[in-house]
């Protein structure tokens, strides 16, 4: 594991919301960070599929990783604000969100992630964001 | 209690996400719904404040409801899209989100929301919310 | 006119873009912007209606100026993001932008708008924005 | 011309704000609408870069365009809300808008647009946009 990957995932885990979400990282690379969660019994909406608050939740973490990333060592980062767009229904396996930087700049970092519904018979985007990051 | 406050309290039990996030709904009115959550050991960021995505949860659902007050019966909400800005680390007790109706169209509902932070001294405001409702 | 005022005015002045609109300051206090602009011929959308990207306009720099109000002398203010939800079609004589800040930071500002459209009649809410400045 | 290209030129033409941006279709493809316009001197901010509202009414009549061309035939557009990150300066020669639909639904349509700044040394982005339409 690299040095990178270490500090994420240390951070990370100190997120008990992450854990009680039963999110892991998936995958950490240079403005780039994977988030999975599984769509538990303990999550969801009114109507069975993933409460928005959860796809919002590791969408918003994976993006914050990817701008952290990409910023000095000892740094941590904070949400400045986050835009969700809903698509479908959080129905199936497990989320899956793909944070990404978009432009990283000295005061404030523009991030972006993409959240998929991954069930037996293939994946469907759910959700997208839109949204600025700050180091703390 | 009156039938709307019934009507939306039996949806709202049927929200895993509340449960899991101790969320309570402490305020029903036509357009206007309240919702507090404790900032329990399990929710928290790697800072130890609230994680974005619990202002995001209870902020999400509180405007939802609003919107829901305003819908015939027997309509469901689902959120199009949210914004939230994080004002201030959700560090205190609990946090209390209020939802209102900005706007009720026939079509879709534009809602807002504003979430605190209360603690023994006070309340500060964490985050402000803007969306858009659909009925489904 | 106050110090303030003749500030926020002579920076409004040199955005050639709100002249093109017709736009003009209505009042500048501590937090708190009013820019004005009439609904002319030339900024319609095809329906007739003021175009999203009038509202978007004046909204935004009611908004920025209110932040500007708030930082220290000689700062110029910048736009990082701004949203805005369209709740009326803008038909009428005049749009009216009211901006303020809703949290002042060091680092980021935390601001919103409404936009009225005006006519005989009385007015209209025609959008709300919220979004994030940074000086400059 | 096809027939979808020539529905969205006349609809486009019918905004006279895209007129006094100087703005021009560039370009017309089933989910996907390209709008350039010149940064005039009458479209600028205070600091002699092309205004916020430059990019924001390109790049939402861009996305509005895009959602259009997979409406059926006789509909309009409306744009319920838009969110615009601004990343870089618009300095330049002209803007480029490419508007695109992310989710295609019967009720709303979910869309994304990038501006680009074009000089002669090449092109920078400089805002990206992220909103919802929906068919009058």
């Amino acid at each position: 594991m690299s040095d990178l990957e270490s500090r994420i995932r240390s951070s990370f885990d100190r997120q008990s919301m992450m854990h009680t979400l039963g999110a892991c990282i998936d995958w950490v690379a240079r403005g780039k960070v994977v988030i999975t969660a599984p769509i538990l019994p303990t999550v969801l909406q009114q109507h069975g599929a993933g409460h928005a608050g959860l796809a919002f939740s590791i969408g918003d973490s994976a993006a914050g990783y990817a701008a952290l990333t990409l910023m000095p060592e000892g740094a941590e980062v904070m949400t400045v604000e986050m835009k969700i767009n809903l698509l479908s229904p959080a129905i199936g396996d497990r989320l899956v969100a793909e944070g990404r930087v978009v432009r990283s700049g000295r005061r404030i970092t523009v991030v972006a992630a993409d959240v998929w519904a991954e069930a037996e018979g293939g994946r469907k985007q759910v959700a997208m964001l839109q949204g600025t990051m700050i180091p703390v």
